[in-house]
């Protein structure tokens, strides 16, 4: 059946489940279809698997040539199972929930059933509420579900893509570095070709590289200059002039054609840092180093965000544990995020660095390491790499040297 | 409250719903929760609206910002709630629910109470589960959801910004055309820069020329050349020539910073094009032309379906009714998909233009109208224009020629 749904099988076992259903409109904004198809399919599809059979995808006519080049060996078409006809006779909703109910006899699915997919939540609850009137077992999982629980380890092919966009983002970064350090300066603000170079137009270059690359940034780029970027989210105003002396946080989170993702920061000053800056600079690389150093297999994810915690704070700044222990000011000043997150088909996924995580490290992970100082005063620092857990220790996915000032 | 809120009181009142919530971990792919809060909220978060009332935005400390810049003014925090401590005593899920039990409290909320926005199902089967045995009264909605019906017209901030990326993706078109029409010939493929021009090589200049104009296409972009065009969605192989004398369809569906959408399809041959093409590109240009004619306010959607299905008929052409009667090969000849569908945060929503839509044309909404015509012997041809239903009849917001050869 192959590793993944070999896997799968696992899992429904240790979870009691006897049928998985994977539902969606598109595989694209939905991470689970696309994972569980292993291809894109426009107008999205029904995959079904019961515990120790082969799984089944059914997708529209039209899609039929792109389904078959997903990991899926039995495909079907909604028409063979009449939906046509069901929808004309019962509405699209109700003829949507009777296609199911005839893909589940077909297979004798049923017993203890769940439903994943990104979809919208009305329309589905609907869906589901009708199924549990024909007397499925519908159960939602909450934390860490069975495909959650299957993405958050990668597999080689899986492992290649990020890396292949890491490599390309990691160019796009050295090239705009590039055109930063040729740019004239002029009262403290960076000029490129006799105009004052303004954050819109660093942007819009990095869109062109971006797309030279073959990625994009449908999230779009933080390049927050000055003290703005003491807000770890403000993504930078693009009326704004590139000023030297002062901290400008590069967080580049591309996607490649093949819908993964990768995620790194740099955090650079034009000219000359102001000591409070270099000070918070070389404690992030220090926390940075200190984290990468101590990722290992079958670590609680939670004890390498307080690793990081433990070490900012000697170093005398205030982290999220601080803001937990009731201190306000530790919400804005300091370490006030979380360390890390998996990477994959999304930008944001398990395992999750950070303080109330329940996930563990785990042999071929991706995730990031990204710590942080902020302080209005001044701006803010993050430093972030996207890395794999290897056999001991992690290899690094984020070919970029770590230097403040240009 | 501003024009939304009232509508949103008005069909509340007419679907009896008390409360309604929009949730998600983020704006992105999420159109719902984009959509009420009027603005990007990075990590998502939870809208609620009792009927009568002033609605209500609650985000993590971190998105205070963004979420301000929206169209909800009483914002506030998780932290507010409590979240922090909700989560580290019940886990992530648990306090999840926890929140929004203590922000329907926070609000009187209860009574009907209908949740939207695009989620994991699995999770927020759990999620609607748990409030249930609280007690709320959590209703699915299937067809037409009250955010989906309100979504199904524009307002003209929305028009403009549909308005605006047209224009820049028509463009884009055109300077495609100018470079194929630049290209030299050799035995039937075009040459570029002494090279055979690749549909790879094209579509990597319309992603450079696409972040030229600020859009991108994270659904990537429709280049069929020759019979494979025959496949309404079939992308074009990227090591495939372009070539003379066969048709190309080239569907460009960019989307802008402001996350509205665009969808606009040319056909061309390059050179000349065969007669059997030549007649199905007139035959669509036709039916096109009388479906931009016949879309009139009131009109039930799929009166202008079957209206183009029955001009395609008379011209001899198979059409999808044909296939719902029963003709196997009316799946792949002919015109073999829906004339359209509304284009705003999302490329395919309310109305549909087709046979089994039950929705209905009104002012202010913007939809594409993109008849085709498909032999797997010869290829396809699909004309279509993004239109906005205005006071009589439509405006075209697609600037583009409509010629077959170049």
């Amino acid at each position: 059946m192959g590793v993944l749904f070999d896997e799968l099988d696992k899992e429904m076992k240790r979870r009691r489940l006897s049928t998985v259903l994977v539902v969606g409109e598109s595989t694209l904004g939905n991470p689970e279809l696309a994972y569980v198809a292993g291809t894109a399919i426009t107008r999205g599809g029904i995959f079904i698997k019961r515990r120790g059979q082969e799984p089944l995808l059914v997708v529209s006519n039209i899609d039929i040539g792109n389904a078959k080049r997903g990991r899926v060996r039995k495909v079907r078409t909604c028409s063979d199972y009449g939906f046509e006809k069901l929808v004309a006779r019962h509405g699209r909703e109700r003829g949507y929930v009777l296609l199911i109910d005839a893909i589940l006899r077909s297979v004798r699915g049923g017993g203890r059933l769940s439903m994943y997919g990104h979809n919208e939540l009305s329309r589905f609850l609907f869906v589901t509420d009708a199924l549990r009137k024909l007397g499925y077992k519908v159960i939602g999982e909450g934390d860490s579900s069975l495909i959650e629980s299957l993405r958050e380890t990668k597999d080689p092919l899986e492992i290649s893509r990020v890396r292949s966009v890491g490599a390309r983002a990691s160019r796009v970064v050295n090239a705009i570095l590039d055109t930063l350090r040729d740019c004239k300066m002029s009262s403290g603000k960076l000029k490129w070709k006799r105009r004052t170079l303004t954050v819109g137009m660093v942007k819009s270059k990095i869109n062109l590289m971006l797309a030279e690359q073959d990625l994009m940034a449908p999230e779009g780029t933080i390049f927050a200059v000055g003290r703005c970027s003491a807000d770890p989210h403000e993504v930078g105003h693009s009326s704004s002039p590139v000023r030297a002396g002062t901290p400008i946080v590069f967080d580049l989170f591309p996607v490649g054609p093949d819908r993964y993702w990768f995620d790194l920061t740099r955090t650079l000053v034009v000219g000359k840092a102001k000591p409070l800056v270099k000070r918070m600079f070389e404690t992030v690389l220090e926390v940075q180093l200190h984290s990468l150093d101590s990722i290992r297999e079958n670590l609680p994810a939670r004890e390498v965000m307080n690793s990081a915690c433990d070490l900012f704070e000697r170093r005398g700044f205030k982290t999220v544990r601080d803001m937990l222990r009731g201190d306000g000011q530790a919400a804005k000043v300091g370490f006030i995020h979380s360390l890390g997150h998996g990477v994959g088909l999304t930008i944001g996924e398990k395992p999750y660095l950070s303080l109330l995580s329940d996930d563990r490290i785990r042999r071929n992970q991706i995730m990031t390491v990204e710590p942080g100082l902020y302080d209005p005063r001044v701006g803010g620092v993050r430093i972030e790499d996207t890395v794999l857990v290897a056999g001991r220790g992690i290899t690094n996915l984020t070919p970029l040297d770590k230097e403040l000032e240009i």
